[in-house]
């Protein structure tokens, strides 16, 4: 029994839309689903306890921020990830490469990897597809993610096309050192915005049968109809009836219209890093919580909400403590935005159920864009 | 029925060590209390069901800050502090006085009050006693602190005495012109560590017949045996049957110490601040978990602690979240010292309870200071 398996239970009439239950070692998570991002094994000012609350089935880390801090042994020695930080629910880890090949101008890239400078230190250190699984097996994810090259955008069809060679082949390198048999390891499909370089890709890495496929390369800069057209190319070229995983997106139209397109799984810091910097999204829109126009609004952030902020705090009271840089402030921002999204996720499952997407869609976006906050 | 009322339980037979019931217009409150301290209207990094749950049974906020932010309007429109914060049990505002006579150099006495420039804008503002119960009558705590003036330490006599003078003539005009009938007044003694002056002082403030006093400017710097000296001085001045505050004070040694001469409440922010600084009270001394010697030591924070951090975290994990800058950090570290102090608190009120203060405080002690974390 591989350890993480996908059920694909049932297809939208109308839109690409699948609904499925994602199983792993440490539970069952419910698709289409959104992973907050716990970058370094703390979803940003919040306890595992909450994370659970709003509703999060799933958390992804970060495997370059981890082996930098605390180190892999470290997390290892501890008895894992989940046991390090104290979260008992499944894990996603990615597989480093986005960080390292966003380093620029500090980093060498070769065949076998990549050469960068710390951030924190400027210390040296190399990690292609080989490292990158021994770190993600010493932490311990329930998904680990195979280490590929992300092209930056805009790129030249030459830099993709190579991204997408080298990506594959580094792929295979991940399938064949990769050891843990509680562990799954996803392919990543690259190709920028060239519809014939994802096709290749998804042509190439799927036929290395990963139990689940990341789409990466994707909300690095390219305009939505981009992404959007890239996705409605992909969903033919994708097996069915594995989980399909769009990364790096978390905003409310994308979440929707990525679903509409057959994904299944997405993470974003959005949602955890708008909120530090004073910035909500209600039912009716983005709300600056931080100006002056709420220093005496007494309501809740949304009227409409029912999550541990909305129940208890107003909007004059959050503003109160983003002024006077008070931590309790960026965790009610957190919560509330974590919960907003994670209830509409739960929104879009309920309404594939009932072939009702395209509706709570419309429905959504009328009042989300209405402006009457 | 006056808003505040205190019931004298027992006095230890040993010591001056007394067991009392503080009741409050937002519930009652067990002393010997340790008062955490939420400058701005939060106790830094917590949730008040958080506070709660270390067992904080009452919370002490700042005038001063208040004032200047949100501003006093603000949190009356909000209904006050209590709804504004969403604490439903008592608040104890301190006077502002303390505050506005640290600010050095930004300050200007007169006999009504002082002119001082904020520290947030620098703008200029007027306190004296009027203005400050007007703003604690904004603010609508259960308990407000007359206007006093704090003299820095070391001071000559002839300021202290000022002081002394200044102190009890406002004292009078709080009284005066203080109208809430869902909030007391507590008078506060000062004197410095001149004998007689605190002797004065305190016949003066006591004659004025508030519901509690004040024990002020002390732990302003003075080596601590001066301050037990003061303390021992003063319990046969302060009548039985009112609660005795020691203004600031709050390491495990003087709060022991505090209560064998007679003191009822404490408040401070040491064990918040020290926390967001990484260092943590534990049964066998200070901790300062931040260290590289706990980067692999997978033990709780305090073997011996049931607190949320030290049931689920090790040092490892902490210390990470400290280096690497993660809210979570604070949070379990602020959690666990508070947890630790009123935990102490808890224990110091069961050994009055069993006449047996003198044995506690001596186990704690050579625990505490055996250096055998």
């Amino acid at each position: 029994m591989p350890p993480v398996t996908f059920t694909l239970q049932k297809k939208d009439r109308n839109t690409g839309a699948r609904l499925g239950l994602l199983q792993t070692p440490h539970g069952t998570v419910k698709t289409p689903v959104f992973m907050p991002v716990g970058t370094q094994a703390t979803v940003k000012t919040m306890t595992p306890e909450e994370v659970a609350e709003v509703g999060a089935e799933i958390i992804l880390a970060n495997t370059y921020h981890l082996y930098l801090r605390p180190g892999a042994d470290v997390v290892r020695e501890a008895g894992g990830l989940h046991k390090f930080m104290h979260w008992e629910r499944p894990i996603l880890t990615d597989s480093g490469g986005f960080q390292v090949f966003s380093l620029a101008g500090l980093r060498e890239i070769s065949d076998d990897g990549v050469t960068f400078r710390s951030h924190l230190d400027g210390s040296t250190h190399f990690m292609g597809p080989k490292e990158s699984m021994a770190v993600q097996e010493a932490l311990g994810s329930d998904i680990a993610m195979a280490f590929d090259e992300c092209v930056a955008y805009p790129a030249g069809r030459e830099e993709v096309e190579a991204g997408v060679k080298r990506t594959s082949r580094w792929a295979e390198i991940c399938l064949e050192v990769h050891q843990r048999e509680d562990q799954a390891v996803f392919g990543i499909i690259q190709g920028g915005v060239f519809p014939d370089l994802r096709r290749r890709s998804a042509r190439e890495i799927t036929a290395l049968d990963f139990p689940g496929y990341g789409i990466g390369g994707l909300s690095v800069g390219e305009p939505k109809e981009l992404m959007y057209s890239v996705l409605d190319e992909l969903q033919e070229y994708l097996p069915e009836n594995k989980p399909r995983y769009l990364m790096g997106v978390g905003s409310p139209d994308c979440l929707i219209e990525g679903v509409k397109r057959g994904v299944d799984m997405f993470d974003c810091v959005l949602p955890t890093r708008i909120a530090r910097n004073g910035t909500v999204m209600t039912t009716y829109g983005k709300l600056v919580v931080r100006n002056a126009a709420y220093a005496r609004d007494f309501r809740p952030l949304d009227p409409e909400c029912a999550c541990y902020t909305c129940r208890n705090y107003t909007r004059a009271y959050i503003r109160h403590l983003l002024k006077a840089g008070e931590i309790l402030g960026l965790r009610l921002t957190t919560i509330h935005n974590l919960y907003f999204l994670l209830k509409l996720m739960e929104r879009i499952r309920r309404a594939i159920e009932a072939n009702d997407l395209e509706a709570m869609a419309a429905e959504f976006y009328a009042k989300y864009n209405s402006g009457k906050i």
